[in-house]
């Protein structure tokens, strides 16, 4: 039993076990790297035992890939993943060094120390399990552990890594393995905005949201969290906040749907910038045309984004679909040759689009959040090119000269700066 | 069997396992990285197996060092070894790259995949024991198996180093425990030589030299080779050649004493700039006497070098020794704190000395050596102000004025400038 200072009577303290994860640019020189260790040592000075992932110092893996590329355009990933784990190593000492510095005991691990098994896909790899003995026995004697993100070892015990951005997945794995209260993301933003506050000044600052969503406005866009690392948290139940390294504040919890949230339809506005469209109109109705159209494509390795087909008039239809806008001109000549075999009437190609999607998990129980899309949309004259559907989510595509005018609009539509209220 | 060019009927090729080291400055750019590996693939087309040890790339050790030092004056020793520890580990991931571009097949380790296993002394970790087991399975199947040099791990998995230049341990350990046909350290020098050539321009290369007397040369100044990787290179009688990474040749073969080696006397002559003498004098010459001078020494943690006594006309007796220069006033201090209780006549120090070494094993067998040392240095009016002899060296202490006389005679005296022959 403890008294506190004002007589009170208190409960046993509580220890939580926290995971935190601080970025290339939280960590991206030494004095940044020192204002991290303070902030760990105010959690752990609140009585929270701490698990620390970090990123490779900001630079630091284009540095070390720029080398590589110095020898080879393909160096072998196997050597590659050996050359780019060494960031993170660099980071985890300085990091340990700069807490025994303000007095906290401290311990570094590199992935293949912890040991963060993973599968032996170079440079892409999937973590299998970690080892959290030796972590349980440092947060007994009181210890911060501190973890190389974004790598691991497969069973050969040759050095993976998990891909870039991969620091968060191995942030999330170390809470799941450690049971933690909460994984905690630090980035230089402080939480998942409604949409991006460069495109609308009000955007506001999401206090919860569900994984769901938050895979959604990662994938479409709002780069704020590695979208693996969102599936993992949300397949293993982990809550995982987002905060800043450089403010206060209680950032964004992302958390399964709880009662209370069923308020907030609609949680934010993504788009995507970087997709083209391609169009192949009047092929044949009939099975496996899709095949024969979107096969080809797939075989070049071009990820196909969304598809719309529509039925023509005649005894023909109509594909649309979307691709990387890096990859379009290739999409495009591949298309044009399948042309002709599929006696289509007309290949066509825009790259000069956007994709605006409307995200969230309240469309599922709401009727009109489609409707109200198109006529605020409508109002403002914005043709849409393309729609498409999901559960918890709108997309539309719109030339590219609207993307501001259009996701303003429908900030402004869902009142989404202002707080959470029924659409 | 093979028959070569012109028809002679030749042996099985014999497949030699050579482990080659290379050092910063070989690895200092990725061109250099590239040349060091056209290097390796013609030793291998050659029908040698390689394993390969490398230092980080020079200035990359510094660079780590200097991040560590913004943070702490003296960062946690575990802490240092794993940032340091990623300079090799970029190089060997580098060079990897390279021997693939140039069709070699070739697989990285570091020192904890090896596994190198060392003692738990962080920064200045000794070897245990090497599984060699990967390594053969590499050599067998035709790669170049490419070590991180400098780095071990401990029992519990920590990452350890052997200390500044331990890549050339880390070669010869290799080297014994794969039972090579040789162990070559590819350097900035092209070999031994018999004094330091910015000081005597008539300096030859020795063809060969014992590890003995490599080991004096090395400690008393040539600074070629680390002194440990020579002593554990002699314990297990591994052949040790030192040659250029930048010019062809056969360097210096550093090898156990053999027939034919009788003939070169003395190897060579060293220097050391680095100390500084400090004598007390009219002790009373008693039991313990030394003990009570050289004790408060020690407890400083400073080393002591030459060490004379002479017995004084009265019953007492004169202590002369040398200690690293940057610890003379340190030194000087303490015998002076000391000279009351001793009743000692006068203290006396001098940091303007040099120290110049003759070295040879020739000299087991060979009487005059030592006269015509100090006949050459007499004939130049070189005042000898301490003398010290062991089995293969005599040393000296002169005015640091008389540096570059006293070598250069000593030099011409014994002829090393020609090919060896007896004196």
């Amino acid at each position: 039993m403890k008294i506190n200072a004002i007589g009170e009577t208190l409960q046993e303290e509580f220890m939580a076990l926290i995971v935190q994860k601080y970025g290339g640019t939280s960590v991206g020189t030494i004095e940044r790297i020192e204002s991290v260790a303070a902030k760990i040592k105010k959690y752990q000075d609140e009585g929270n035992q701490l698990v620390v992932a970090v990123s490779a110092m900001s630079g630091e893996t284009n540095r070390l890939i720029a080398l590589a590329e110095q020898i080879s355009e393909r160096p072998d990933r196997r050597e590659m993943d050996v050359l780019v784990s060494t960031g993170e190593q660099v980071t985890i000492a300085l990091l340990c060094m700069a807490l025994h510095k303000i007095g906290c005991k401290a311990r570094s691990y590199t992935g293949g120390q912890v040991r963060i098994l993973t599968d032996s896909a170079h440079s892409k790899a999937r973590i299998q399990s970690i080892d959290g003995e030796k972590i349980r026995e440092d947060l007994q004697n009181n210890r911060v552990v501190v973890v190389a993100g974004f790598q691991g070892v497969d069973e050969e015990g040759n050095i993976t890594t998990l891909g870039r951005g991969g620091s968060d997945t191995t942030a999330v794995a170390l809470a799941t393995a450690l049971k933690a209260e909460e994984c905690q993301i630090f980035t230089d933003v402080d939480g998942v905005y409604t949409t991006d506050p460069r495109i609308e000044p009000r955007a506001r600052r999401l206090d919860r949201i569900t994984f769901e969503e938050m895979l959604e406005l990662a994938s479409l866009g709002s780069k704020v969290l590695q979208i693996r690392a969102v599936e993992f948290a949300g397949k293993y139940n982990v809550p995982l906040r987002v905060l800043s390294s450089f403010e206060e504040g209680q950032g964004t919890l992302i958390t399964t749907e709880e009662e209370g949230m069923e308020e907030a339809k609609i949680s934010g506005i993504a788009f995507n910038k970087d997709e083209a469209k391609l169009t192949i109109r009047g092929v044949p109705d009939q099975p496996g045309v899709a095949y024969k159209i979107l096969g080809p494509i797939s075989d070049a390795n071009i990820e196909i984004d969304m598809i719309v087909q529509n039925v023509g008039s005649d005894d023909t239809t109509d594909f649309t679909f979307t691709v990387h806008r890096s990859e379009y001109a290739k999409a495009l000549e591949i298309l044009r040759g399948i042309a002709g075999e599929l006696e289509a009437r007309e290949v066509k190609g825009d790259d000069s689009i956007v994709k605006i999607s409307l995200v969230g998990v309240g469309m599922r129980s709401h009727a009109g959040i489609a409707s109200t899309m198109f006529a605020a949309l409508a109002k403002e004259a914005i043709n849409i090119q393309m729609i498409s559907t999901s559960e918890i989510k709108v997309s539309v595509v719109v030339d590219e000269k609207y993307l501001e005018l259009g996701v303003r609009c429908l900030h402004q539509a869902f009142q989404l700066d202002a707080d959470p209220v029924s659409v």
